[in-house]
């Protein structure tokens, strides 16, 4: 049987996979907040021709159901089916996606150090060949050229020696000795092969970042940006972790993510001409579920309290047993880790904040899948994750999406006609609502008096922009014939528990060390979202602390761009592995001040307007 | 098909496969030297019943096709095939392989050392168990633990990491740590596991031994011995390198040698109820084309001037890497080998001769399947192989066997009527001649007047013992009317060139150092072979050094006795790798005096008598 998809491609169905597997097994990703069960209702397809199965439709009008719209997960083809994907079934990798140039970092590298220090080095070895006379063996020759060199206590891995040999003889005794800043032997390759490459890798629970570097001199080669494969069993870590330990998926969650880096790399490797096997370093930044996946190391203890990583300070192993298709004797390195739910894409956010190098208190936060936040200098760090969930990206709100084309990214709501202007993503219809337009519509919503402080619609107010509905009441933001685009007061509900997450962690976080955020001089906000963030209307819903503008920046993806920095420079790796452990991890959830803070925080702004004195003076 | 063995069993028969690689693929060896091309005439069976297709007859007499014997590596069955194998044919391991017992050794080791430094200690460490509070990773609380323990640098592999959560927990925190003395983790194990285990492996080119011990208290559990499977592809070091390298079968050789070991270890792990995750360390001891084998390391570069091993001192690699089923990330330690034709087994002999301990000049000779030789003493210590070839050991000989049932290993010749008399193990008919009955019998027929000098046989002399045939004279050690025992000229050529080689060997080097046989007080005689050894024999025949017999000591089989050794004792490992490196090793194949003395050796005991005083004086 064939799935056709109308002006798309053609793709094989098995009996007894739903269209969403057959889609995602051929690469077509469709929106499924819950892992394709049959619950989230967003992978919405609609059936132009052949016969099918559809075994739920809980989350679909009458009207779709008329209109043969089915959920692709709960349905089955029966014989060659015709298929339309609406735009916001979609899953579409943001273009958009902040990727930290590297011409700064890389700046910032050459001032810090004399030369570039990756974890892989090059020494030119002219070995003396060979004689009756001088009849030491291969590799006691090379320790002999090594100490010639003052470099003692290497080791040699079966791998490195199996190979070497030959290398040796084909070489005739003229080699580059690669080895690693461990002084573990990677291989012996050619004396043309000067040039040495490494990846850097940020692990997202969402996306995956490869970024392929020249070691030789630093420079960004290329790189590459793909959804996290995983996601097929969830947006979320927890899902994830569940399916890894109950589900018995450990290897195939580990396989998705190493697959997904893999499938990148190719393509990377072939466009720059490199010998896969000149690829000899690589660093890898992700949470600590996602790293723990990476390495297949089971996660279920993160999950049950008191919620204990397996490793937080990774040993050094290699990509063979990594399974990731560059030297099989290439070390990997892997971004120390903080706490269960902070991971090494913290510690590289932190590390390339340099917020651990100065003396003023700063404040740095990731908003993306989850949302971790750091508070110190460079005497003290805290940092603790808040539980703000996804919503942001678009998860478990109704039609919430990323920040892509066709995404509500603005919102304008006249107070007095209650008339509606968005801006939208690539100028597009919309077709959702993504997380800076969340922020938006519900500063706007409050604002104009259509919900009150704990986020319900006023009722019995005169606009036809609220309706109620079976499951509650909801604001019209766009209509369409097709399908009106809303935000249901439930919503409302997920997104002010997401901000009062977030403000309630900084504050606790702060009142651990008996500060308040007064004391904090700089806010750092990393992260996909980051960049799209309107920080007024920020400060407005008390997602945000409510300072001045300019003491906000955005610096991106920080994960990646610290695994960069440590790709390349020893100092920098040092460093990292030393934020790491001088951070303290605050568990929120079971810190007796953070559900005080949180119900606090869950009014709009908040339930102590002191706290938000700008906002007093222009509205209070 | 069928191949039914009379009064055996039957085994499956594929068309295209001959009789002996259908025998040895089901576990039933034939002798076979030339390794199965049709060449040695050894592997001859009777074939009783059913049809065949037989190629080559070269070595087979007229009587014997008469009789349906057949060369069973060039006959291929047509149909169900009933045959008989005779005694002679039949590769049956001796249950007289000297092993030297471990008690002595043990005794020996508990002089040198307070208690036993195996390669892998045990450490009980009763962790905190993780809270909110103390919420350290499970890879930190072990290395705090051990931090408190005052072990610190400890390095963790990616496959105790995966492990060692679960263990853990099933553990409730309480449990042993079980590390290498390189500080290399390897598990975490119960605390009622206080007992572990370690194997010593002699990996000789003809057989396997394995040695289980208690690494706790030094016992010798358990001990096994078998054929190294690699004999199907010949019975010397070259063919096997031929084999690996223009065969393409390095992996197939390795395979077969490391099934070998791991089939030895079943039935003794099941024996004594061990746990296979307990036995956690092994010692690997044998010459430089084994050991490279075992370790799958391309041996070409052995057999090419200027002959170059790839690895003398080789790292300790993992169990998991060597293939072999024990815990698999138990540290395996290999002897260090010397040079191409002096491999670890010769360090390991000379650890457990001391002779490398004390101030007088010794002589160590393992005359196996090779001839290795080492002389020095506390200060200095050279060595050699020589060409020596395993005609001791039946191969390359006519009716030439091993020292099993139905051996002839002594022989008598009355000087005046030529009677013969012999003497066979197990008082069995005699079906073939082992090398202490060659040695004999060549000794007697010397002194008898039936050969000269240079080992050709004295013609017109009055005796039917002596007989032409086509391919030259033989004399007859047994008449049989199935088949008669012989030894013929070029039998005895060919164990010429072996004395020969042994003696040319001990005087080269000893001029290597200036020195010569009278500075040698002791002389060391190990190996399979040497227990049976009739000193006065094997000098009067100019093998051995014209010395009183009392200098000579039987050592039986030192290269597992040097593995056990290692085993248990971290001293022992340090003095093994000090001898290996303290050795100067020569290649006598390219000495420019070795042609001379070895041609002076071929004679009957030697050219120049007055190097045999003794036997001057006697028979002078």
């Amino acid at each position: 049987m064939e799935i056709k998809i109308h002006n798309g491609k053609s793709i094989m169905a098995e009996p007894g996979k739903s269209v969403y597997q057959s889609l995602r097994d051929s690469g077509v990703y469709l929106v499924a907040s819950c892992g394709g069960k049959g619950v989230c209702g967003k992978c919405r397809v609609k059936v132009l021709e052949g016969t099918y199965k559809t075994e739920s439709a809980a989350k679909l009008k009458k009207k779709d159901i008329g209109d043969k719209i089915v959920l692709a997960c709960t349905t089955f083809p029966e014989e060659d089916i015709l298929i339309e994907i609406p735009e916001d079934s979609k899953l579409v990798i943001g273009d958009k996606i902040a990727v930290t140039k590297s011409q700064g970092l890389l700046e910032f590298l050459r001032a810090e150090e004399p030369s570039l220090t990756p974890m892989v080095r090059k020494i030119l070895l002219t070995l003396m060949p060979p004689s009756i006379e001088d009849n030491l063996s291969d590799l006691e020759r090379i320790k002999r050229a090594l100490a010639e060199n003052e470099i003692n206590g290497m080791r040699f891995s079966h791998g490195f020696v199996q190979n070497m040999a030959g290398s040796l003889r084909q070489h005739t005794w003229s080699v580059y000795l690669t080895y690693t800043e461990n002084r573990e032997a990677i291989s012996v390759v050619s004396p043309e092969r000067a040039r040495h490459y490494g990846l850097a890798v940020d692990i997202g629970t969402t996306t995956v970042v490869v970024y392929l570097v020249d070691c030789t001199d630093g420079t960004l080669l290329d790189s590459g940006v793909t959804y996290n494969s995983q996601m097929r069993h969830g947006d979320d870590v927890i899902t994830r972790i569940i399916h890894a330990t109950e589900g018995g998926a450990l290897t195939e969650l580990r396989d998705a993510v190493v697959n997904d880096l893999n499938g990148l790399l190719s393509p990377m490797i072939e466009r720059n001409r490199i010998n896969r096997d000149d690829v000899d370093c690589a660093v890898i930044s992700g949470n600590t579920t996602m790293t723990q996946l990476f390495w297949g190391i089971d996660p279920s203890s993160i999950r049950e309290e008191p919620y204990i990583p397996t490793v937080n300070d990774y040993p050094v192993w290699k990509a063979g047993t990594a399974k990731v298709l560059i030297n099989q004797q290439a070390p990997v390195y892997t971004m120390a880790c903080v706490g269960s739910y902070v991971g090494g894409d913290i510690t590289a956010g932190v590390l390339a904040s340099k917020m651990h190098r100065n003396p003023e208190v700063a404040l740095f936060m990731d908003i993306g899948t989850n949302g971790e936040i750091v508070v110190g200098n460079n005497e003290w760090l805290i940092t603790a994750a808040t539980s703000a969930g996804p919503c942001f990206e678009g998860s478990g709100i109704r039609h919430g999406m990323r920040a892509t084309d066709g995404a509500i990214e603005s919102v304008k709501i006249d107070p007095e006609t209650f008339a509606v202007e968005l801006g939208i993503i690539g100028n597009a219809p919309p077709v959702g609502i993504c997380g800076s337009g969340m922020i938006d519509a519900i500063s706007e919503l409050f604002f104009a008096g259509l919900i009150d402080q704990k986020g319900k619609f006023v009722r019995d107010l005169n606009t036809d922009r609220i309706r109620i509905e079976d499951e509650g009441p909801e604001f019209i933001l766009h209509r369409s014939e097709e399908k009106d685009i809303l935000l249901t007061e439930a919503d409302i509900e997920n997104i002010l528990r997401a901000k009062a997450a977030i403000y309630a962690g900084m504050s606790v976080l702060l009142k651990e060390v008996g500060l308040s955020l007064n004391i904090v001089e700089r806010i750092y906000i990393a992260g996909g979202f980051g960049n799209y963030l309107n920080i007024e209307k920020a400060i407005m819903i008390g997602m945000l602390p409510d300072m001045p503008k300019e003491k906000f920046s955005f610096i991106g993806n920080t994960s990646i761009a610290g695994a960069y920095l440590c790709l390349l420079s020893e100092k920098m790796r040092r460093e990292a592995e030393d934020i790491a452990r001088k951070m303290t991890y605050v568990e929120l959830s079971v810190s007796k001040g953070f559900m005080d803070e949180y119900m606090s925080a869950l009014f709009l702004p908040h339930t102590d307007i002191d706290l938000f004195p700008s906002l007093k003076e222009k509205y209070g």
